[in-house]
């Protein structure tokens, strides 16, 4: 008899297709549910995979237009930045992921979720914590945190082993010595040493920017409420207006001048420290545009004020909380400091670099009548 | 008979060459000061200038190696930066000439010090607030918020007219649309549209990345306390180890490549918007290469703390609070943090970009220990 | 011929007696505006003074019901105190008054408003900033800091024959050293000297706790979105459901009680200590039981990031920007944090404390099934 | 043979004394560890009781000076306070107790730490924290945590029944509807209800209000670094200068009048709500005291930094982490602040309040004349 039903964020790699299998195993009727979140995936064979393996039912969803929207715009917003530099690429996507997940949980009657992130890191955290909130009722089964799974499985040759054991096919490229995490905004790669140089060959989403292209592109993003609503390529008059369109078009363009590489130590939630190697191209170019339209558009003080909430919720972000009572109360107020941030900047896009050309809106803030007939015998002459 | 000595911080240009003159028509003696922070200036010129025009004294200071350790090391040990985009160049320049001018005032008995800011901006504010913070019985003349002066002086023809008048040597070429401000940290130039894009032959510090090489270099920076104590070209193994002569080669190396470049609107101490484009190539590298050794060597939860005093003692420079008791406190708690930001960052420096290679550190802290034991089923497996 | 009309702040005292005529001399039309928020005050015989002082109107508005709902439930929400102990009570009455007075201004035709607040304390900015926040184009004419008037009234007896001179009644009494300022909120006292201990017999809204009663009275606070919707009387069942009725039934028990009596130093806006004495009774029971239920009933968190915002709110209260983007701001998120802040606080009031007794609500959260669940090796026994 | 050697945090009690017999019953040589915080205990009869258990060392060391000085005096620097009200009584007694306990642990050469607190609370992470931070190599029993131990002793009737039958002795009374923790600073009391009103006989260290004498007393305290160096009664002229004397003599004088009294909800570090009663007649002295001297002193903006600062100690003392790097970093910002902070506050204790009556300080900073001078046309007239 069944142990119940088990949603599982499968990947179509080896991790998760054993973690299927293992489930299985387990007593467990396992639903499939693979996102399509702007990875680069043979989605047709990764369904056909997990049917061969014994799932019962697949789930390929394409959310990458409710990711663009319910989560990149907020985090533009908020210029969310986590430690001075990480755009939060991935700590944004686990909870977009998650809520399809409970979403499928509770229309097909599933108590249970399940996930492939080791024990290690800020994912599981980010998972569960979305889970929970959204479904507080879901068990979540974390393998890589049960000891029955993790003493089996010790390094990669005991899952090719098992692979190879239940018909799981195994992959012939070696694993590289970096795990990674792609989609629509970024791709990451986690190094275990800090020093070494990365390779030149490592990046996907960007060209080197000593390769890249020697004439710039110049853009002109239209916002409204903070967030982008238009992009339009100055040098061709091309033009974007969804929100989808808009992101994927800006990490075309930031990936073809190589914008938006970085590498960097980042301070994980549970302690430790982990260096990280980060391409996000439109996100790149969109915050910096969004930081010159918000401050142009801005009152200082409730900007000097949204910037310390930007901080927290960026904290709150990686450490995954984003479906939380005060996450949903720093976005609402992160909107309402959005209201006016309308208008367009120019820009340009060359050689790994962004740089503002110029900006107009109809709601520039200017308060200085107020301040020089407060203070009458500061002479305010012309600004040059 | 004498209404007393005015120091007077003197540029060598029209706007300070008339107040010279107009001090003395209101009958002080003046003393004039120039100080060489690094900007580009024919100082021989200057002091014959001066002279001619009456001054009793003519100072000219070489700062800018106590600018450099005094000054641009405590903002670097802070990130310090204003509005998430601007590296305070100008506001920092403030306090280390303000800081002179007084010691010259208490040296030579003046009761006065005067200075050409005009009362539109910051640096009025910058250079008062020090003055007073450090010379409490000083009294400063600022003919740009004196009607008598103003009045007489309400455009650059009237400074002309009186400049021809006095024996005072006019320039021959005309005012460009922008007032410009020019240091070893950066050049500044604002601007009254915030639209217009900038042209391409503004700046003076940095090439444009069009132009530049289409090699990088690579340099190594060592870090001791939070600040540089080394940097290497590890391209051609030039080094330089005083302070000097380090912030002196990465504005050589970071200006080759065209690094540093911002075209920004900022929100003024009191109320107004500004456009300012800066150039700041050293600045600019130190920035990136501190961000990662400090992310590297500091607790987590300690680098939060300082972030925020960061950010606090930013808006306080820009605002011209260099010297008040704020000031000095987060200077202390902000030096404090950073007695094991220590080891050396590589980078490399390409085309308007700098891109971090790898680090290495003594005091690379680790707490996962600590962390794993007291919460024992978060199995952590390695960072791959 | 007129300079034009001005409504002044007209107290019904000395000083603004003279400015009204002062004013007059000046060339102006003088409409006086009194405004009751709860002062003690003969409000007819001020109306027949200015008329006979020569005010060409006189509007006497009773502003006790908006000053309570407009301005001191927010700050009740907020917990908003300055300096850890100074509920706020003149700050929030000036944005009050200066409110009516430029709606006033607006409705005839009025160019100029004036105060009589001196040029020494943060009172004359509250007043101006909310003036110019809400009516840009008027003229605020601030005859304290006006040298024709202050170097004709360098002190008290200046005024006094003044007044004589001109008809304006004199008070007999001899002023009192220290400066005071009633209304509903509290009663204000300032002192030159900060260690003489103030005389028993200087309160005039609260008993001495010496001779106060030695029975408690027990009061039920019903809240709703974090402002008080009823008081309850436990011992004789008395009860308040009015804004203005509330607030002043608990000035009354907390009055009777010797509720809200602080000597405090604080730290004027403009680098000044001052030493205050004030009497707030209701504000201080109010705060205690709002403190109670919003710990109660919100998350964790959240109310984190809210005590940041209302420390904020206080100091700006404090500073005069009642009216401001960044006030509107702040205000905005603290009323959002409200929406579950609501129960009833039993308390008692004794002997000039505040004691909370318990509470209860429909929205007490609680979310450690979320954490138990999440965080399943922590064993959560019972609370006791 | 043994498994090694536990140093066990004994109080006396029931619970620590099953602890103690099931350690050796484990296999454990167990040392007996009781810290005197100024708990009202028998510290004879507890000693006998261990070595009858079968300890095989008992320690019992009176850590009341160190606990003052070295944990309650940073805390009144900080102005200490969780949640706007709880003083953190029982939250800075915990790394006191185990600072001492890993002494004792690496001094008798013990690899184990165990103690008595329950699996739901605070108590257990500030504990361990504490453990791992100042001896990471030791390891942790906790009890409360182990199935083995709680699945054998799930109520209070499990203890009794294992207490009967070792030998150990059995309390007579009923065990109270409330947890209790008691030290110097004071008692805490937590509840499972939130609503009902706490019996009037259950306070130890304070005097009921409606009982306290009818007479202040009048106390002068001086402080030197923001922390008190002498109290005298200005009734009766005692005076104390010892930290522990100090703290003592508050402790009495404010038990006598009923100081310090809350009942109040706190968010505890885990999620959950819970009702705490606290008496802490001293401490709630000295806040006052601290707060007036600290705003009489210090700078205005440097107090606003440190308030900051004062909150973020207090969450992280709350949450068990006053021995980390970020504590250690904010006790150095917090203690450089009072460098200034000296003088002498004078203030009445009666029926449950504390008055400040008045202030002096050598150290008492102006800085208006550097304020008026450079805002010339603010008329600065005397402050009445």
């Amino acid at each position: 008899m069944s142990k119940g039903t088990v949603v599982l964020a499968y990947s179509g790699g080896l991790d998760t297709s054993c973690i299927l299998v293992w489930l299985k195993e387990q007593g467990y009727d396992v639903i499939a549910f693979l996102a399509n979140i702007g990875q680069s995936e043979d989605f047709d064979a990764a369904r056909k995979k997990a049917e061969n393996l014994g799932a019962k039912k697949v789930f390929i969803d394409d959310l990458r237009a409710e990711f663009v929207t319910d989560f990149i715009w907020p985090a533009v917003q908020a210029n969310a930045i986590y430690e001075d530099r990480y755009l939060l690429g991935t700590s944004i996507a686990r909870p977009c992921i998650a809520r399809r997940q409970v979403e499928i949980a509770r229309r097909e009657g599933a108590q249970f979720v399940s996930h492939g992130a080791t024990g290690k890191g800020n994912d599981q955290i980010r998972f569960e914590l979305t889970c929970y909130a959204l479904y507080p009722e879901v068990k979540v089964i974390s393998p890589w945190r049960i000891p029955e799974f993790y003493n089996s499985f010790k390094g990669r040759k005991d899952l090719m082993e098992y692979a190879e054991k239940h018909g799981i096919p195994v992959p012939v490229t070696p694993k590289a010595p970096w795990s990674m995490d792609a989609n629509l905004m970024h791709i990451r790669m986690f190094f275990c040493v800090f020093q070494t140089h990365a390779p030149g060959d490592l990046y996907l989403m960007t060209k080197n920017p000593e390769d890249s292209p020697s004439t710039s592109d110049v853009l002109e993003i239209q916002f409204k409420n903070g967030v982008p609503v238009k992009v339009t390529n100055m040098t061709d008059g091309h033009s974007k207006d969804s929100a989808l369109d808009i992101f994927s078009y800006l990490n075309e363009i930031g990936g073809k001048h190589g914008v938006g590489r970085i590498d960097i130590v980042e301070n994980r939630f549970i302690g430790m420290k982990s260096r990280g190697i980060y391409e996000t191209p439109g996100g790149t170019i969109l915050l910096k545009a969004h930081l010159d339209i918000e401050t142009f558009t801005m009152d200082k003080e409730v900007r000097r004020i949204k910037q310390g909430l930007g901080v927290r919720i960026s904290e709150l972000i990686y450490n995954g909380f984003w479906y939380s009572p005060e996450g949903e109360y720093l976005r609402h107020c992160i909107a309402k400091s959005q209201e006016n941030v309308e208008g367009k900047v120019q820009l340009s896009v060359f050689k790994g670099q962004v740089y503002i050309l110029g900006r107009e809106s109809p709601k520039s803030l200017y308060n200085e009548e107020l301040v020089s007939s407060t203070l009458p015998h500061v002479h305010q002459s012309a600004c040059c």
